[in-house]
């Protein structure tokens, strides 16, 4: 690939912890609903009010919090107390306070890579609290351009390629999640890099994509990725 | 000043129709809370959440609706039923779903500067709902750059006005609000053109800044823009 590459980063799950702090609140909500329904029936139910309202509240911890009040009206009944709603709405700003945890390595990979590369975010969600994760990150100074889009698809890689002068064949996108970070730029004959998280949400998970060697990477953690960028033929 | 002007159009109250909803709104949320409060305490309680969560929750309508839900329960006092919690939730979800009014004269007036000019918008809101009014609203082909933003001072104008590399003396913002649109521009270099919506959220409300002849003009309706544009001096 023709350096200096643009790598594009995703941000929840690959700089920073997410899903398992989504998972500690799930743990949270089940026990508040668990008089009502076992932890199965409250997850199902609770994935199916957010598919059913991504349309609409797109992704992010108001749109999950205003779910999360909507399914547990619905599975009691209306029996839920005010009180009840009101952790709810503490559960979804205790979210929001969440200190930002790094994962492993990401702060020397980043000042290891940005000399040579440039270097951006590109991730969904509210555009407020990305912002703030950013900031708190003590990352914002490697990234000198960010994007919070509402959704990562292939017209969304094509707009940022196009507002960027961004050559497909020299971008690089670094993620946790194949549907919304590999797939697509694959699709626009960019490269993707592969960092599994431990969690992905269930919204995300897809089939894995056959092989494409020199295109597709899987790293099992972004300590990997000087080597990979090393490795490359120029 | 220098043509081709960059001309950034604020969207709500400016573009389309918002804070005509918000106060239909209000008028529903007052309704269902007027057997525990008279409708001034409503407002003045929901302003105070919303004021203090606006840090956390940034602009937009999901953001609006957990504050609304959380005045509720305080309002009184743990006694709201899941279904009005509901009935809220549903408020929210119609704000969302409302179809987009444009203002009188939007589309001729765009049509007439966008030869001459090039037009962006600059907005703040939720993420997914201003992209969805912006496609809804038929003028997204007036508009090849779109920028949501979660706050608009003048740290935000600077970082757009660098990006887009804009220079302040070509650069005029059209909008409804003085505190957003009109005195962060002013203040960087721009020029300003406050077009006044017949509504104002509270939050917006600041003092009119003095006079400032050649960049800081009042218009009655966007309709007046070309006339103005034709005015000024090159």
């Amino acid at each position: 690939m023709p350096a200096p590459l643009t790598i594009g980063f995703d941000a929840d799950d690959t700089l920073w912890h997410n899903e398992s702090i989504f998972e500690d609140v799930h743990q949270r909500y089940r026990s508040l609903l668990a008089r009502y329904h076992e932890a199965a029936v409250v997850d199902r139910t609770l994935l199916a009010t957010e598919k059913r309202n991504l349309e609409l509240y797109g992704y992010g911890i108001k749109g999950f919090t205003l779910s999360a009040i909507e399914t547990a009206i619905e599975l009691t009944g209306g029996r839920i107390s005010a009180d009840e709603i009101r952790q709810l709405i503490a559960l979804g700003r205790d979210m929001l306070e969440h200190p930002v945890r790094l994962l492993d390595g990401v702060p020397e990979t980043l000042a290891a890579i940005a000399g040579q590369h440039r270097l951006m975010v590109i991730t969904k969600g509210d555009l407020r609290d990305q912002e703030r994760k950013l900031a708190k990150s003590g990352l914002a100074g490697h990234f000198p351009r960010v994007e919070i889009v509402s959704e990562k698809d292939t017209p969304t890689y094509t707009t940022l390629f196009r507002r960027h002068q961004i050559a497909p064949e020299s971008f690089l996108m670094v993620g946790n999640s194949l549907k919304s970070d590999i797939l697509p730029v694959l699709e626009l004959g960019g490269a993707g890099v592969h960092v599994p998280y431990h969690l992905t949400w269930a919204h995300e998970q897809v089939d894995e994509p056959p092989p494409l060697p020199g295109r597709l990477f899987r790293l099992r953690t972004i300590r990997e990725l000087p080597g990979l960028l090393g490795s490359l033929p120029p």
